[in-house]
């Protein structure tokens, strides 16, 4: 078993972290810490977790994480990088669900973070984890910076098309619209039902923070560096992130093979049949990625449609599953269930 | 392996029960029938269900069931009753969904629904499957009646109350508000998402037919029968019920214990703390019932808020609890995914 | 022309109020206030009003509200109580949307309201602004207490029943539904989208502070004082409220005709047909009740069911429905809008 | 007054007609026809209009629409083009919200709508009735083809670019988001709340119908034909567009500059600050097109974002404003209620 602990837990990706931990045969609970939340019962705080969890929230000061094989950090950003390597020099494996090891170039994460980085030294050994990229990397790596939710869905709609050179990689353009519980459980006006129901708009359209996550993850591939522009909307669902990626293709190419083939083992990614519309509802609640490709009047662009649902593939199940490939565990053990529909 | 059909599997009691089934370690699905859908891919009417169910739907009248060790109907009311009985006789035992074998008084059953009922002697013999009043002879049955959605919800709230003795049973209320998947997948006007978001009314103010199913079976415990006025209301939310039942106090109790101790060995009733609400959120997606108590300014009502989740507890999910005691499995086998919140 | 300042505008009681007092020929805006937003434009926090309402709000300390006939306040709980004196000494007349002064009690309104009230004298001065009830007071009132939304649809159900003397008033149940929108525009966790929708739950079942004003007013018209069970609910909508209310009948009465006589003047009332079912949304926007009558199995409860816009009937709608009787002028001026459906 | 009748006034394009016209000071509402509801009060299918619509619906085929001076056609497609040309002949006027006269092209009309046009005549000497694009031939027009939702909203956040020369009209995406009540009020299984609310998806990423009506309007301004990807989106609210649209800059320009000279006059198109975040809710229920600009990384991408309420300014609202300007009457008549929010 493992001995897992969790900081920040009472955010939406605690929660479900906890709904997937609760139920993952090889994981033991050990701690769960929150501020805020402190000396309240978890199941308290979540009623959905009564009788299943019977955890309370212990305040990060006086919680010993030593004791754990490993720690999710479901911290707003700025924590972890402060906290975090504590742990790692104690040999406690850590997965951060926040953005403070996702970017290599320091000075760029700083630029749109807003703050210094205390801890670069760790960025440079951690590993990203996005499993149908990374995965041997996350297998032997000590700490993994999971994925963006944006970026998990972004990336897996073009990672197949960049690393076959068919397209042109100075003109992507990302279009993808959120679930409302992407921007968390904190109180804010913005997010209020009465606000974000029976309405649509974009946000960030002039630059938002999981762009140069992005960019730098499919310039990897790739020189000069991609040119891309993504745009981020609130679209009133809880969970779901639906991408439109569309790129211009210089190549002629059998773009549903190449997708076939590309995920043809990945356990979580689904390439649906040409032409499909996957719905953010046919993965809510699941691990999955379906992807769709679109090429309309058979024109020179190509349309890729990618859903996920964004606190799970997005980041509690993404997690999930790096921490089985970390501990040598079956990728998909505890993230099996499927999608809830209706 | 139990081997298991389901005749009419495109509505979205079918969905949750292949849900459900696809996941149950005792299971075999065998067969799913469909008039309309006939020749489908199930994965294709729900794309959920992609890569987890190979079955297609497949004609009921060229489907053999005879095979089967059980036959789920998800049928529309009307249907089981003709069709379910060459299965019994031939030793396959049934679930019914539908409401064809709820109401033991065929005439009161012919009133509410409007058609000559074609097979009373097997209503004689179903068992109605509510599992924490009938557990027992749900063991032994051949047949079950799977109770309605909103006598789940309301009989698990009144029945401790009646069967202490300590309401006035000539003087129920049960105002109850449902989900919109209660209405079914059939395309209507009223359920389209432009007519039922945003928006909350009643219906059947004047006359529910989970009326006399519900009078029925409260008047089990009690001689005169029951009288009880019900009032169902349509919210905007797609699954969840919420009861909130009125009853007026006979006698001083002590409410807590009464349904603690009720409920005490009951897997899926939570009866919550004294003056809790509980959310419909909080059973989302999983077989339980929560309940909660209120006696407002210390008076003469008690007030018992019940929810559930109307395709699971209230249908596909205590059909599968029912199949666990049929067939002398673990009562919550393939039925503890934790409820998905938010 | 009536120069009209808002107090406290930032909420959706304000906006609402600045979208009907924008279009209302008699009414020239003249100053509006808030703390957390003064000197921002009023169509920077409601994008709505966009080129309709060019003020910006200002800070109320450095506000001059003498120089308005009429100042309504949209603030919290506690704040025109100790402001608004000022304002009626120097003739100023005064909407408190508010709950400083709804209830006569002092003590009564202390204990639920949980602080001291500074100025009872005002309390007694105060006329209760339910038009249909006190239309003759309000016209010459200085100072009106703006009902509460709850209230204003409950009231509504049960006061032609009570004033007939045909139903026990022993024993009265409200089982209300409110939208989102009721609970107003504070950044709280539990009315955010991804909390409130796709959920249904009870709250305050055992006391919330809207049952003494129903009780102290139904009481007004009989004694001794009503016994009233009040239940109210969160909703995944916006803007409405549903009021299933029951009663028991002590006296054979044509209730349809006893409803379509009390209210027949009434241009914000409408009884519909016996046996109707009202929507929220067909009086979403508006300034209308709707009210619909059943009588279950013929037998000796009856139900009412009536629906507000609690933004509007249940709030500034009919803070503008009581300003025109108080300054003489018709009584739907500026309220005659159609509801918004779909 | 104008004498207005309406055909087939049983979808919400319908009820939001009814809506507009029941308060337009200059119209006088003669008929309205519907094969389904012949015979029922339009209040009992639309109980917003209780009170204030006293029509009821009549037969098509005996329903005398000659009397009118204007019928407006709220039918499926393929109606219009067969009933309308008598009406025409005999001299009435009449506004098309249906797809029949919208596109010259015939053989591309028939194309996309699987049907043969039965007065391809009419389509000639039809106005497209884009106020903001051809205002001076709507004033003079017999026949008016109301554009379609999204072609509004896309149209308006492209033309001034292209009209000003300053983008590459070959490479032009518009990555749309509509409500669900675009889809109609037809009892369909894909528009059941339970289908899509918490829900977002793509359709017809590989055709639209409305993607020749757009190409063909911008490439007016245009020689070679434009080139334009559409990719139409289904997301969980009942009313509101949110096109987001790119284009590649190929000279320099001060875009907020152009904009807003560009509509500088025109009454329903508000241009926001460079940078805004334009929400469909800030125009719900009204007439109006708010439209905000971005420069991505300063880089060649113009990225516009443009909302309008599609019942509205995407339908019904565009015919009155239509009929406005073909009668002579101020253009904004009956179309000045504020945006309802929340």
């Amino acid at each position: 078993m493992i001995k897992v602990g969790i900081v920040g837990g009472t955010g939406y990706t605690g929660v479900e972290l906890l709904r997937l931990l609760a139920a993952h045969p090889e994981v033991s609970l050990t701690a769960i810490t929150s501020r805020q939340d402190a000396g309240k019962e978890v199941s308290h705080v979540f009623p959905n977790l009564r009788g299943q969890v019977a955890l309370s929230f212990t305040d990060p000061q006086s919680t010993d994480l030593f004791a754990c094989d490993l720690v999710f950090f479901a911290t707003p950003n700025g924590i972890a990088m402060k906290e975090a390597p504590k742990l790692l020099e104690r040999g406690v494996k850590v997965i951060d669900l926040a953005a403070d090891f996702r970017i290599k170039d320091i000075a760029l994460w700083q630029q749109w973070y807003g703050m210094e980085h205390t801890s670069p030294e760790w960025v440079k050994q951690a590993v990203y984890g996005l499993p149908e990229v990374n995965r041997a990397a996350i297998k032997t790596a000590q700490l993994v910076a999971n994925p963006g939710c944006y970026p998990t869905a972004v990336q897996l709609a073009f990672i197949p098309l960049i690393k076959a050179g068919v397209v042109n990689t100075q003109n992507l353009i990302a279009d993808a619209k959120s679930g409302v519980s992407g921007a968390g459980r904190k109180s804010e006006v913005h997010t209020l039902f009465s606000e974000a129901s029976d309405n649509f708009k974009a946000y960030g359209a002039s630059g938002h923070r999981h762009l140069p996550e992005i960019s730098e993850q499919l310039s990897r591939y790739h020189d000069p560096e991609v040119n891309l522009i993504f745009t981020p909307h609130l679209t009133p669902l809880i969970r779901g992130i639906h991408a439109t990626c569309y790129a211009t293709l210089t190549a002629a190419t059998d773009l549903q093979k190449l997708f076939e083939e590309h995920y043809a083992k990945e356990p979580f990614v689904d390439v649906m049949p040409f032409g499909s519309h996957p719905e953010t509802r046919s993965v809510r609640a699941s691990n999955l990625c379906r992807i769709a490709l679109h090429q309309p009047q058979q024109g020179q662009t190509v349309v890729i449609l990618s859903v996920i649902d964004n606190l799970v593939k997005g980041a509690a199940g993404q997690a999930v599953q790096n921490m089985n490939l970390m501990f040598g565990l079956p990728e998909t053990l505890g993230l099996t269930q499927l999608p809830i529909l209706p």
